[in-house]
């Protein structure tokens, strides 16, 4: 399967103004953290990558790219109807070919020297499908992400096929409909918000998009129907910058995960030391 | 001395959109670093607020300010040109009255309840002079700094009269000029970034402006030669954001100061069991 195209979803009207965030990235150099998200993409073997945002900041979000922006196209979302709609956005820029998808408020640090998102397109250019980045994730956070069950693929102990796809499920619908034999109690396969998708998904969210903005996962499940759609445990972590500490978390693993890791458990015990720990 | 007006300086070139990053506060609200800034200012008693930006940033820097809004004179530095002509753009602002001075692109984290420009602002009302804030630094960097020379004030562990003042000054100019009786070896009183200036630095400013742009510190040392002009050493500590790793460690400078202190220690620690530490 040939890869080299990206969409990159970052209109969330919540998430604005996340990507513009300054960070260091592992290899020490200050940069915005659309450009680390752009890195992502194109370490994965994008050559062209397009950035669907809320109206108003194509020119900042094109300024953020930095060495990148040769290779964007951005496209802005009018209404804030969700990622189904967005991803349709970039329809005509994919083409009819497979593309990687990336969410615009996720860093990502990967465990071992295969970014996270390499990891993902090496598997579907080998296995010719779709493919999403999954983790197993505690009940008690299953609010926060989409999740999919399925069953393992044999012999593999990192690779699912998808059967089924739910939105921030409940516990007890991911208990009926989300069990993955094998996996720890309790814990469910959750979006990492990494995928590469084949032309399918758009066909299928532009029949869905007739009435209503197309939901996501709605489509997802229809394209496990009618395509082999895999999940794969990615060996790395994914950081919600969105969330509260987000962008303090993310910053932290990447600086612990890159060449200035000395320099940043020094400032830890620093503060550490210098900060009232007393009970209060 | 009444004391009800502040001025901001974040005209800085390299420091710009340092002050639109967001950050979460010490109470645990996210906000841009510009209004944690602020707090700082009307924590002290600023009434107004007159911000010097760069041409271009007025209004991102007005929409930073939240609830702020409403006190902020924003005025556009055109030439980067320092911190002189800067205060100097805000003396119609000042009309003859003392003010409060903070850089932009520094945040504070005081030992105890007290904020560090409140216990700048309060000593100035009580002395009725200029007060600079500053903290003892390690002679290795000096280069970052401007630095005041003078002699403690007699009963006062934390005051001193300045008599000189020099910008970044290499270890031996501070050696010969500098020395503060009683300061540890090694250690001189730099700037924290945080003043109360009276109204004749501004007179001293303008009439320094006829030929050059009139600088800082030359018109500092103007002053402690016209008037009485006292240094505090504040109980706190400043973090320059601008420099590499600054908005992480002013975020945990403030993270850990603050009400989610538990659950960023939580966060600390899973990162370091989660992060690769062997030596490389």
């Amino acid at each position: 399967m040939l890869l080299t195209k990206a969409v990159i979803t970052a209109a969330g009207r919540a998430q604005r103004g996340l990507p513009l965030q300054t960070l260091v990235d592992r290899d020490g150099v200050e940069k915005k953290a659309l450009e680390v998200v752009l890195d992502e993409a194109v370490g994965a073997g994008a050559e062209e990558v397009c950035l669907v945002v809320a109206p108003g900041d194509e020119a900042a979000y094109r300024a953020a790219a930095g060495p990148h922006a040769g290779r964007l196209h951005v496209v802005a979302q009018e209404q804030p109807t969700g990622y189904g709609p967005a991803l349709l956005l970039a329809r005509s820029f994919t083409a009819g070919q497979p593309f990687l998808h990336l969410v615009g408020d996720h860093l990502y640090v990967a465990r071992g020297p295969v970014r996270s998102a390499k990891q993902v397109a090496d598997l579907a250019r080998v296995e010719g499908c779709a493919v999403s980045a999954v983790q197993p994730t505690r009940e008690s956070v299953l609010r926060f992400y989409g999740a999919v069950g399925g069953r393992r693929v044999p012999q593999r102990a990192d690779l699912y096929e998808v059967q089924q796809v739910l939105e921030k499920p409940t516990p007890s619908e991911a208990e009926q409909v989300l069990h993955v034999p094998g996996l720890r109690a309790g814990f469910y396969l959750c979006f990492f918000g990494v995928h590469v998708f084949t032309p399918a998904l758009m066909d299928v969210l532009a029949e869905g998009a007739t009435a209503n903005p197309p939901d996501l996962s709605w489509a997802l499940r229809e394209l496990a129907r009618r395509e082999r759609y895999l999940a794969l445990e990615v060996a790395g972590q994914r950081y919600d910058t969105g969330r509260k500490y987000g962008l303090l978390t993310a910053q932290l693993a990447l600086a612990l995960d890159g060449v200035d890791r000395d320099r940043i458990l020094t400032q830890i015990v620093d503060l550490l030391a210098a900060a009232d720990l007393a009970p209060r």
